[in-house]
């Protein structure tokens, strides 16, 4: 062997054939073997729910170069020299001898294999709840190529009727769109009182309003028990006592980090529970590297360390570690902004940075939000709808978080705010911001410039907003106050909140300033159908004397209660 | 009066009606006046193309606020206590005495109005070649409302078969594709050697490319004369001679600073022929202001000032204006990094920063490119093609220039890129961007960021690339060289360069390495589809002691010549 550097990657799934595949690169003389578990390699594991909902309908897809070759291990031995060892599990890390015992899953057959620098890319198991009647016949995880065959059955088979999706987060979500487009019934039943906890509640409320149009959806319920029959599912029991009839039930309450190798080895566990690694991705031993879902890394916002199991971050994470086992510590993964994004049905549903309420935990407290919506691009282009909330610290006007919802572009104002983030950017940078403009890509004043303005006018004092979560407590609480729609009849006519309002288009506003309470101290909520108006009308407003005049943030397009019509 | 601020705004297109809502929602008392030379106000130019197109049909669509209300005088007083006078040109300013002078171009009828604070957005007047017959029916530019209903009224009647577009810039390609899809029968004549300006030559001849496929485009030539009969354009000669056959000519060559008024006044002018302003937006009299087209501002990469006609800033350059004759000089609008984005047909085109050429013109030498091609999400999910051409500093690695061209999702990358410029990021930032990532938005690895790791490596000296136009130009010199293509045999039949490759697929690279010339020193030329496998073949053939190995750059996707297959 002599300087051939003896490299063993532990997981092939993403992290790891990247590792593996950026040190090949780096050396072609190095002896790189990778290990895993199941049969395949280097799976598309976030494209699982789209081969259930059968979007596409060729597995091999999921398993494929961009030139469409199945990434075997001829594959991995033939185009990067690589020894992958399918259906092998590593059992144990011995860090003294510096080798790693492995098993074939099928044989049986077991070996040791030595090292000079480990990768651990051992990934996350989904959590599973101790509820009875979990062996039942009928109930899965999406976290497995097995999984997905389970599920991608049902959708070909057409059987079942109808399934629980048990957990409202990302993966819940998706599932329940797999098995939508797969005719089956769906129920999503949410321990937490809101769908996809990285949304503050305002905006994942608007995002359950809209997936109720598509399945149930219940919250601040569990289920208590599976319910079966000859070893077959037919029913979950909620923890309220309600039962509900189904034949499948997915179970996606998250995942935690697979970290038995590496506790057993004594390689140091965080917080998060999560291998503990620098940003060289490097563990506690200094030959050992860890990368993917099975690590815990710092939220580079906050400070704290976050489990952050994304497919884009284990690749770049398993880019580092590829570099560093072989040319020492010279390349580096600062960490996370949590950025993520979700298809649910037509909306795009994202967010990126700390949303208030993981900012408010984080310690952050002079903190100033706000929601704004608008059309992606002009009505005459066929715009669509994006809501934005925007949290920003409030002195410097630093962009700490952003999420955004609809059936608009999500993806690009999420990379947006992302990159703000970024680059440190604060809300005055981004007022000016120099966005590629046409009319069939965005508005002339692109949505997230939009929200910078707003959020600069509100931070300099000039735009005083409420929330629709604050307006309807002070409804539900009686609050006194007027509320002003200042739209046009024609639009009060086709759709209006119905909470006693009174309609003063912003047109006639001027002239009938004189219907507005004599009391210059009334409270008044003004709005029209995304808030521009009801801006323009607030100053009005207050320009004529009144003092406690606050716009409904995002307007009736952010209401995500009841409306009268 | 007494403390009433008396406002002008001349222009009612983009800029001008900015400036003056900021000022009112700013100032419920102050007078403001807004002047407009033609008969709409408020137009979404820039939607002119789509409407003429057939995209749209109600003309009001363009003119309309995002509630549907056209945006005219009544509305404009009604909404905004803005007293607009259309069909009316300011002829005169008086500094000395704080006036204007004004004439109703449909009455005749003149008048005087007394500013405080006067805001110039004068726009800017279509570029006219000294060409003979110029004065032929069936000649027009694409500037005006007027010039829109033209062209519209060309699309309805459908009657014209054949039209020349002079000038392959950005309004030149939009109205090439708004006739197209009117049926007319296009050819683009451009006297430069190449489309869009704002794109280095590899990729403007990617896009013409394209373009070919749905109209004719001559280059390097210009029109010497329109050739008529009764008054009626027939055709164009050329300057080469040729004519061309045409009913309808649409001159796009390009738009000047309209500074008729400024000049006369006294105001300076800069060097680039646009009003100068401060980046408060005040030009050299501390009373006037002036935004949009009329003016020069700088590019805050060069340093160097430009004339940047785009929709987007106009709107951010109102802004800053209309709060600044209220408020005193408190907002700031620094510049521009010129970023633009235009639909092609099928595709989308945009740049952000410096091209190359910009970057070599602004003195700017050591720098670095990359040509880089993949999907924009997975193949399963029907990702397209995005091309980009990176431009950085070599030494920092700072972000300076971007373009992307392709039918994928042009606009998020522009974004993401315009913000990178925006955070001055350096490649070893963008390394690792954490972008929103699920693959019915992108790739895991996100092109951008897979175009910042072969950037990096390109730094790093771990990749060496060539430009496409490199090696044709080595390849019609007969420079001695092999060129390899590691593709697979299927992909091989099914396309190719043809120009002597020898075909070796990466994974035979190793065991048939010795297929390779003897001479270490032989220069080698390596691609696949997108070069991802020609990297890594090249880094085969490198660690096999050949030393002159280059991997062409984007591959056979981003070959902008012809092909024998």
């Amino acid at each position: 062997m002599g300087n051939t550097k003896r490299i063993i990657v532990i997981g092939g799934s993403a992290a790891g054939p990247k590792a593996a595949a950026r040190a090949r690169r780096l050396d072609e003389n190095a002896e790189i073997t990778l290990f895993q578990k199941s049969a395949d390699l280097s799976m598309a594991s976030c494209g699982y729910p789209y081969y259930i909902g059968g979007i596409f309908d060729d597995r091999n897809q999921l398993l494929c170069s961009p030139a469409g070759v199945v990434r075997d291990s001829k594959f991995f031995w033939n185009a990067k020299k690589i020894n992958s060892l399918v259906n092998t599990e590593v059992v144990r890390i011995d860090r003294k001898k510096k080798t790693v015992a492995f098993k074939n899953l099928l044989t049986e057959e077991q070996g040791v294999a030595e090292y000079d620098k480990l990768v651990i890319a051992s990934g996350s198991i989904p959590k599973r709840p101790p509820i009875p009647g979990m062996s039942l016949d009928g109930i899965t995880t999406l976290q497995s190529m097995a999984d997905a065959d389970y599920l991608r059955k049902i959708h070909d088979e057409g059987k079942i009727k109808k399934a629980v999706v048990i957990g409202g987060g990302l993966i819940g979500i998706e599932t329940c769109e797999a098995l939508h487009l797969a005719g089956v019934e769906i129920t999503i039943i949410e321990l937490l009182p809101q769908l996809l906890t990285f949304l503050d509640p305002q905006m994942a409320q608007l995002v359950e309003k809209y997936v109720r149009t598509k399945s149930n959806v219940i919250l601040q319920n569990g289920v208590a028990a599976f319910l079966g029959e000859n070893g077959k599912l037919t029913g979950v029991k909620l923890q309220n006592g309600d039962e509900i009839p189904c034949e499948l039930a997915v179970v996606a309450i998250g995942v935690s980090p697979n970290i038995t190798l590496a506790r057993e080895a004594g390689l140091e566990i965080g917080a998060r529970g999560g291998i503990k690694v620098s940003e060289y991705m490097q563990t506690s031993d200094d030959d050992i590297y860890a990368v993917g879902d099975c690590i815990e890394i710092p939220n580079l916002i906050s400070g704290m360390n976050v489990h952050a199991p994304y497919g884009d971050l284990a690749n770049l994470q398993g880019r580092v570690a590829g570099e560093n086992i072989i040319k020492g510590n010279v390349a580096t993964f600062p960490g996370t902004i949590q950025t993520g994004i979700c298809k649910v049905f037509d909306y795009g549903v994202g967010a990126t940075g700390l949303s208030e309420y993981a900012a408010r935990v984080a310690g952050m407290n002079n903190i100033e939000t706000l929601v704004n919506a608008s059309l992606d691009k002009p009505g005459f282009m066929q715009g669509k709808l994006l809501i934005t909330k925007l949290v920003v610290e409030r002195e410097k006007g630093s962009i700490l978080g952003a999420q955004v919802i609809g059936p608009g572009d999500v993806s690009k104002q999420i990379a947006i705010w992302a990159m703000a983030i970024k680059g440190k950017l604060t809300v005055d940078d981004m007022v000016n911001a120099d966005l590629p403009y046409a009319p069939p890509f965005s508005l002339a004043i692109d949505h997230s410039i939009a929200t910078a303005h707003i959020m600069q006018n509100k931070l300099k004092g000039l735009f005083t907003g409420i929330s629709s979560l604050q307006f309807k407590e002070m409804l539900d609480s009686k609050t006194p106050l007027l509320a002003v729609d200042v739209r046009n009849p024609d639009e009060f006519e086709q759709m209006r909140l119905g909470i006693g309002e009174k309609l003063i288009p912003l047109g006639q506003l001027r002239k009938r300033i004189s219907e507005l309470p004599e009391d210059k101290n009334t409270g008044i909520v003004v709005y029209c159908k995304i808030s521009l108006r009801g801006y323009e009308a607030a100053l009005i407003m207050q320009a004529n004397g009144y003092t406690q005049v606050k716009v409904l943030e995002g307007g009736i397009m952010a209401w995500p209660f009841e409306r009268e019509k």
